[in-house]
């Protein structure tokens, strides 16, 4: 029996090295089979996605990961326009959603939530973003887009660059990371540098420089990940048009980069990446959401299939 | 060829005893059948959906049943963002939607919304909830959840509670109950009690109870179904909040029940029934909703196809 | 090779006779193909719709016609609730759709959007409506219901009336019929004839006339392409309400029309069409949107079939 097989995931926590790289594996397979192959993984199953928070991305990723392994698509893609607005509690609504279906996908504001469901939901509990710091199928689509690009992630000199403060995916980024032996470099403007409460456990198991100077280390990077900055995170306008300016990375930065370096942002973006850098080999970030997708696939095959596939 | 075939399901008064336990057969084979089987049951079938009135719940429970017996659904789960909002007539909205699918799903304001259109959709229709009193899918989804559980209908004593004036799920469960030999017992605050035009013709059929008080017959039930109380149905907020009290169900209550009596409720539940019921063996409302997909997906199965299955 | 395989279908003015008469025959085939060998067609393949402009109409074409032919749809149906809102560019968003699908559907309020799109998609782009004159799925069906009903479309005189100012619609047609030897009129009040710009180019290849009575030609026409006349293009409401009255096709108008004449319209409908014409054999507007979805289908099944089906 595989050991995702009807196991929620919950928390990026949870996975150590060797899980990650179960997944990895499966990834890899899911994208080497043919479309008839894969369409059988999940046939017949039925994915409920609930959100409290909407996100047409992430849902669009599991929706279309789902048809991709032959499994079809329901639920509530906002919650403010469903019976959970008549007052109904998170517990029942999951409750009934689990009857529908074969694998419940969960965002929600709050911390904790997704555990929560878990406890009672009678179908797996997929966390597709939950709270400050929790998503935990984006940080493994990131690490497994690092080890496709960079064919390894020991030992690669990673930054992270934008709003560390409020940002979920970098703390399940950090978090991935700190299963690899990785060098971790932040770069964020005073106000928007990691919660030093956020940051407490994950200083255990990874070493991390800080900086609000974005060329401080940029020759030395062989990862950038580049996250948006949010006009509503400032008291005034003037201040974020200051930050906003200085961490855009362009084809300028690019030229201070290492030539095999990568750039990957969890989209959407804004303007903190230039358009001129799409098409350059070092521009990742599309791949990396195609490699989410085929993530999602894997997982959704994994928890659905006593056995794999 | 089975009667259903390619008939409309409009309203629980066409259905007499014969015609339910039909239906609760159809239902037993598909919670019998395997997941394979039960997908070539509705395959390469569509089903629309078309609320003019929204319904998360309702929607997902057809939508589910649909995906269970291996059709897809689409549709419009809130017309006010259709074409309908264009001045469009309900009529014309039928005749497109019928042209897109093999079988509509209609949930409307209005009494007499489905049979009409009924009268100019090329393909059948149910009605998924519609005017004051229409509800009859989830009718036959209580009938079934009491047969199941207490293996039979004829001879229970049932008290329904709660909002019995403007429940539209009330009286098409008393419409159903009255094919069969049972004690009905109404419990609601005054200004709730059942309507006398829409008791009317239910009289002639079922015999049943009224009072104000859930303690008074409340050790002689064998199914005690809760429906919400609304707050909107209140003139001031302070008599709401008096009745509201008085009629939730929880361990107190339960303790002066049958050892075997179960509860039901359509949901979504506020605080009408108490949490701690959840995980006693009397409460039956999620078995209830699970049962609502199953009797939805053998209705899809009847319809569309000419010798059942 | 057929020449539509991975192909976008962008403006109608790609589309001359031959191509068109290439899609007649496999929309033909589509209808005479039953069920199991329809979905067999584009099986396992998925359409993502992206709508910048609310349609429920047309994205439940394409999703049924998807259907039909044995794919699923995903998709963002009002992009007003989606990551876009977070101002991510057309661009972006059209880049991601295409990896979560094979084939993207695109309406959009700009003229331009769908060829802009195609050249970041990775997948083929089906301009489902954009700017003020390019609607070409709309047209293409529109050919081919007078084609099914008339048996040819040479020769025909073809009346098309109501708004032909603001219409994308109408432009699209024009084009359309700029490929037949057709006798065009077209009826209208002065306020809301064709625009010079747009039709410029049409002329070149199509003879029209103009009126703004109705009555005019009447008894002469083959076809009478009737089209909304919103409320919203007029200064004041009196203007409007004079105008509106005296462009209601009804049966007096369809008494004075010839006997073998069919009346058309791209539907939805307000009261420019009475509707005791529906059931006259005239009325051909419904079989209009059942052949759009067979239109829709074919083109499927070409765009995403490398030898055709």
């Amino acid at each position: 029996m595989n050991e995702f097989y009807q196991k929620d995931i919950i928390s990026i926590k949870e996975f150590d090295r060797e899980k990650l790289e179960k997944i990895f594996a499966s990834t890899d397979k899911i994208m080497q089979l043919n479309s008839t192959e894969r369409r059988k993984i999940c046939k017949g199953n039925t994915l409920a996605y609930l959100f409290y928070e909407p996100s047409t991305r992430t849902r669009l990723s599991f929706d279309s990961a789902m048809a991709s392994v032959g499994g079809n698509s329901l639920g509530i893609s906002d919650i403010t326009s469903s019976s959970a607005q008549k007052g109904e509690s998170l517990a029942d609504t999951v409750r009934i959603m689990s009857i529908y279906s074969d694998v419940l996908v969960l965002r929600h504001t709050l911390d904790g939530s997704s555990k929560f469901a878990a406890e009672v939901s009678e179908k797996p509990i997929i966390n597709a973003g939950s709270g400050t710091e929790e998503h935990p199928t984006q940080a493994i689509q990131d690490l497994f887009t690092i080890k496709k690009e960079k064919k390894k992630i020991d030992g690669l000199k990673i930054g992270i660059i934008g709003d560390l403060k409020y940002g979920r995916t970098v703390y399940s980024l950090l978090h991935g990371l700190g299963n690899y032996d990785v060098d971790v470099h932040l770069i964020s403007p005073e106000s928007l540098r990691v919660r030093s409460d956020s940051i407490y456990e994950i200083k255990k198991k990874l070493s991390y420089t800080e900086s609000t100077d974005i060329e401080e280390y940029i020759d030395e990077l062989d990862v950038l990940y580049v996250t948006r900055i949010q006009k509503e995170r400032f008291p005034d306008e003037e201040e974020y048009l200051k930050v906003k300016g200085s961490y855009v990375v362009g084809l300028d930065l690019l030229k201070q980069m290492k030539d095999d370096s990568i750039i990957l942002h969890p989209l959407p973006r804004l303007d903190e990446i230039s358009t001129d850098i799409d098409n350059t080999k070092n521009a990742k970030y599309f791949e990396q959401a195609e490699y989410g997708k085929h993530v999602r696939a894997a997982l959704l095959g994994l928890i659905l299939n006593e056995n794999g596939f």
